[in-house]
């Protein structure tokens, strides 16, 4: 019996979030119009995969009849939870490209069934891939055949989304991990109290993903690392079941909540977590602050990430970033800063903030607005955020290769990161692709460093679309490493970062999870090649 | 060859700080007159404790020819490290108890010394328990004999005391793990920067201290653990050394970092770390606030804690110790508020917090003060907690049983963990002593609980203080654990707390720590018994 859809509005199995919410015929085509003009190609759009023309595995396991009511073996669903949405994934997908499927999805609907597909799986020798809202870009929840099982399940946690108690005094509840972003903030309504934690992907993820994969939120300084925001976890692992101890700070030897944050599915199942909520901001205000030089909005930034101010936003974007989805059109880069509280007013905050960003260069084209809707280049920047997944569907089926590098590196070390990555990038796509384009942003501030977010774009040749991101993905990741950045600031590591993160991580630190690894998971079984070789 | 102390002045062997800090005998007299008037005893003064009249075992190994210029094995600094500085020690050293002492103490100069220490001590099935200030009141650095190695080496860091960089563009320094507090702050001041990280014991402690015991800084809020200070860390351990990447935040699996931090000397030795540093605070604002109501006073800190006002200070001091060590003579309880900021003003901060205690019925005896030295119960309270160790040591001399007990829970449980730990101890008191005397106070605050300090006096007597410590130890650990609290919040686990630290971590996590521990000390020669239990 398959279990009833969360909703009616179809999820895609192929693409990013809503099938509905796709770009129309229309705004493809005006986005074919601009990449015309932007690299004097005729775009050749890729139609939109049917399942009805794709070949999937045949099934090599069944799961048992205790397990059968949570499984599902459709085809829909198989396909649908074959890939993350990565660009790979996307373009594998559009490629027809299934091999790769699960032989089964199961939906545990209690941390028991957790705790029962596991051992079956641990004993019929079946890998366990996790599944959240599926919305990795890293290679997190499919399952290359790594360790040598022959069949492999998804684990969709997605029914697992009881806010189980709400703690009002604390401000905390205990929730499961298979919530996704809307729901668990619909659920926390009613008690005036809110998660806000706000990633990229909040409406096509998870409570129990953003926790294995130390998901970064909206908001640039302060509360904004689901790290910060977890009291305790439940984890079920083919060990046996774990709690840790629900408290607001211990120094009781090394963490154990932060031995799960960033697991990425390889040493349990997060089936639930008491996390730390907030009341609901009521003071807000907002600006846009533009640069004339790159180089100030970045000077400007530091002495903000310093100030102790922490700002709910401050997000640098480069001047083609700027024109592109902001309309920004005298090209400056584009500061987009913003003060929130639920206690006290902000507006002594903005002003000094904004005479930091004078300080350094910076124009203040319209005065701090105190929430609701914006019409300026704030605005528009905005909206282009939340649609810019579905929009990299759209580019991928027009056959561009696109890609982001996200990082962190010290103050220090950023101006020649930024030198480098852009560099590299640049030589990679015209080495690759003849042509394209990278800008950078800002998402994170923190007082000794930027979290910088760069995205690639270039012209694909069909057929060769994996292989080309393959090679840019190396060359840009290799740039980023050797200038002293991590891999992945929020996007995790899953299978796409290991080869960086292998040299990034100290080998003895690698061995310990190994070794903590083999005592979680004697079998090896959970989302094996992730984080550490299979043994 | 011994090494050149870092001071002239003499530290004490047996007690806390310098040995010209200790209570004079008039203050001896009236601390003994107090304790006539409280507890209606004449106390018994036992004489401070003379090395001529102890015995120390002979030593059951002799460090090698090349670590022989490193290693000191004189009876003064055998039975300066034979111990921390908990109740315990100082109770065991005063009865002439050193027959743990270790064998040799070893003072590495370098990452290299610390490293050939090692390999010798892995060689040879030397134990061996790493020594920052020795201030640890856990029994983290001794020996008791677990996995029953014949001999024992203290490894003092403290030569290990350079700033070796500092980067004030990333506002971050390269810091050898062994540097104590004020010679960490004295090489930071030419730069205008500061780690702004007070623990109690900042005079006696250094910097891998902090780190591997997860220490709790002054401040009450925000930046004040060093768990959020650490951007990388240099291990040496058995099986190698290692270099965690220098970044300000990363999502690359678990963080490597928080595995050392908290790892109490038990899976490596911290040489250095890369810190991150704050511009010195120029804005400051004081107050004191009385609540006739100890529970207002909770309610109070709750509103401030969950008002991201972040005060650097908000202590609540029960009326008891409020009257004892800060002459608030009204029977009220105090807060002890404190703004502080570098780059902006803080009185509307200040403004706020005072409304939002008024709200609950504090009252506010005299204006906020920016800074400077204060002539009221903030001030007096000052004084008497940076005296407070001395001051202990004083109370012991004199018979009296003290111990501390720091824990952290929501402030749902809160109401309940006070009455229940409150009841434990005078029940203790009672029992074991016959009379005694708990008090409370706040030391750290978060949005979702407090981090709670109670305090325990009663008589001892002369030959059994230790035991009956360990009965009083036994009942409180067991009604903070029982509560919902923390078994520490910031004096780590050491092997006085270990009972209780092993129910209250899951015990898959402490078979995961471990397993890593083996691959880091395969040996198990790394403090053994703290954490984990020798294989």
């Amino acid at each position: 019996m398959a279990p009833t859809p969360p909703s009616r509005r179809r999820r895609s199995w192929w693409g990013w979030g809503w099938e509905d919410q796709a770009l129309t015929e229309d705004e493809i085509a005006e986005l074919a119009a601009f990449l015309n003009r932007r690299f004097g190609v005729e775009p050749d759009l890729r139609p939109k995969p049917a399942l009805r023309n794709s070949m999937l595995p045949v099934p090599r396991i069944a799961p048992p009849d205790p397990l059968r009511p949570i499984a599902d073996v459709s085809v829909h669903e198989r396909a649908r939870h074959t890939y993350g949405r990565a660009f790979r994934d996307v373009a594998r997908a559009l490629a027809g490209d299934l091999g790769g499927a699960p032989d089964a999805v199961v939906y545990p609907a209690s941390i028991a069934d957790v705790a029962r597909v596991l051992e079956w799986c641990d004993r019929a020798r079946v890998a366990v891939v996790a599944y959240g809202g599926g919305s990795s870009v890293v290679g997190g929840v499919e399952y290359r055949g790594e360790g040598g099982f022959d069949a492999w399940v998804s684990l969709d946690l997605t029914r697992l989304d009881r806010v189980v108690e709400i703690d009002t005094t604390s401000r905390a509840a205990l929730v499961e991990g298979g919530i996704m972003g809307p729901t668990l903030e619909g659920r926390l309504r009613p008690s005036g109290l809110t998660f806000r934690h706000f990633p990229q992907s909040f409406e096509f993820s998870t409570l129990g993903g953003w926790i294995a994969t130390r998901s970064g939120g909206h908001y640039a300084t302060a509360l904004t690392h689901v790290d910060d925001l977890v009291e305790g976890v439940t984890v079920v692992t083919p060990a046996g079941e774990l709690r840790t101890l629900r408290v607001p700070g211990s120094g009781a030897g090394p963490s154990p909540d932060r031995l799960f944050l960033g697991s990425e599915g390889a040493l349990g199942i997060i089936t639930e977590a008491w996390i730390r909520l907030q009341a609901r901001p009521v003071f807000k205000t907002a600006a846009g602050v533009h640069f004339a030089r790159w180089e100030d909005g970045v000077a400007a930034c530091r002495a903000l990430a310093q100030s102790g101010l922490q700002p709910a936003n401050c997000r640098l974007i480069d001047a083609v970033e700027a024109v592109t989805f902001a309309g920004v059109r005298d090209g400056a880069s584009l500061l987009v800063l913003g003060f929130e509280s639920a206690d006290q007013p902000v507006d002594a905050a903005m002003e000094r903030a904004l005479e930091l960003c004078r300080d350094h260069g910076g124009v203040v084209p319209q005065a701090p607005s105190t929430g609701g809707e914006r019409d300026d280049a704030v605005g528009r920047w905005r909206s282009s955020f939340f649609r810019a997944p579905y929009l990299r569907d759209a580019l991928i089926r027009l056959g561009v290769i696109v890609e982001t590098f996200e990082t962190a590196c010290t103050w220090q070390a950023f101006d020649e990161l930024h030198a480098q990555v852009t560099d590299a990038a640049a030589r990679a796509l015209q080495e690759v692709c003849g042509i394209g384009w990278v800008t950078c942003r800002f998402t994170h501030l923190y007082p000794d460093g930027p979290a910088s977010y760069f995205s690639v774009f270039g012209m694909g040749r069909r057929g060769s679309e994996v292989a080309m991101w393959d090679e840019i993905k190396a060359a840009v990741s290799e740039a980023v490493l050797s200038a002293g950045g991590t891999i992945t600031h929020h996007h995790a590591v899953g299978r796409d970062h290991r080869p960086w993160y292998d040299r990034q991580v100290p080998e003895l630190v690698r061995s310990g999870i190994a070794a903590a690894k083999a005592v979680l998971d004697p079998g090896g079984i959970l989302n094996p090649g992730v984080l550490v070789d299979p043994r």
